[in-house]
């Protein structure tokens, strides 16, 4: 369990067996199963999560009940509303389990005393924060630009194996199409 | 103009004076006139940009020739394509000098040997990564649900001083409305 978030962290900073202990000695393991919510809008977020085992999906619901997936995250991605974590704002996004789940959950006093004591972290999370910021800009510009079969080709190649975990819907919403639109993009390009 | 910087700086990390003395010293300035480039889409970006002093735009051109406004930056904030500039790939965004501009860059080798040599920039720049990762979301949550003239008071929330320096038709570019939608807002808020 804590092999794979130590694996993880060690792709970006050399921890010494010490170090490795005191960091995993704040994680929190939680277990969720498919359906249930990690997060509901609203919420005080005083957590960042690590994903061990199983896919979820972040989202925003707007004034007219429309769900828009944001996010989707699986092994070895990190997921929070980090609007909330940081700033203490209600969540306005809303992440649920699209398969039962393993998570090691870092409360955030945990996370600023661990950044405090070890400051490589302040490394590791710059690096990660930086590659989501990156992400979602290129997200932002493939929407102002690219149609929907090079939208569908690029969640492929950024989300490989997520192809047949998740529900067609679901990859519909986060491409903005209707499951329709999905289907007959898909079957073009066999 | 280095303590603009240092001031900025300071506001997060707390630098000694010869950490001070290190970090000025990897720091160019640059003029720039207005409606000069600082980064073309298509040039391979290593410099992170500080704004002493001016106004500048950061936008994506479309396929079919459309300016996407993304980002404004004035003094204190920071400015790069960080996809080409942590990635080394080609820019995809396009900033231009609104204002006549005074600018502090800082080449990434000096920046990743800045961040070796006094971690505490570790710190510093995840912070403003984190917090520019929190807007970008922010802002395409507002994209999904709010509409025009709430998009509106929330850009003149955030960049207060913008108002009155920037043209009407980038501001309304920026909101992704005509500029005669953005004046009728105008006199429905007076």
């Amino acid at each position: 369990m804590h092999q794979v978030i130590l694996n993880h962290v060690s792709k970006i900073i050399t921890l010494t067996p010490e170090e490795k202990e005191e960091f995993v000695s704040i994680l929190q393991e939680i277990k969720l199963s498919k359906k249930e919510k990690l997060i509901t809008e609203g919420d005080n977020v005083d957590y960042n999560y690590f994903v061990v085992k199983g896919c979820l999906k972040a989202s925003y619901t707007d004034d007219s009940e429309n769900e828009h997936i944001l996010q989707f995250a699986m092994e070895d991605w990190w997921i929070s509303d980090y609007e909330s974590f940081f700033n203490h704002v209600p969540a306005r996004l809303t992440v649920e389990c699209l398969e039962d789940c393993t998570l090691l959950a870092i409360h955030k006093d945990a996370q600023n005393e661990l950044l405090k004591r070890i400051p490589k972290f302040e490394r590791f999370f710059r690096i990660k924060i930086t590659n989501a910021f990156i992400s979602l800009r290129a997200r932002v510009l493939s929407s102002l630009s690219k149609n929907t079969k090079e939208r569908y080709l690029e969640f492929y190649e950024k989300y490989p194996q997520l192809e047949h975990r998740i529900a067609n819907y679901h990859i519909a919403n986060f491409l903005g199409i209707k499951p329709e639109s999905l289907s007959r993009i898909r079957k073009e390009l066999v």
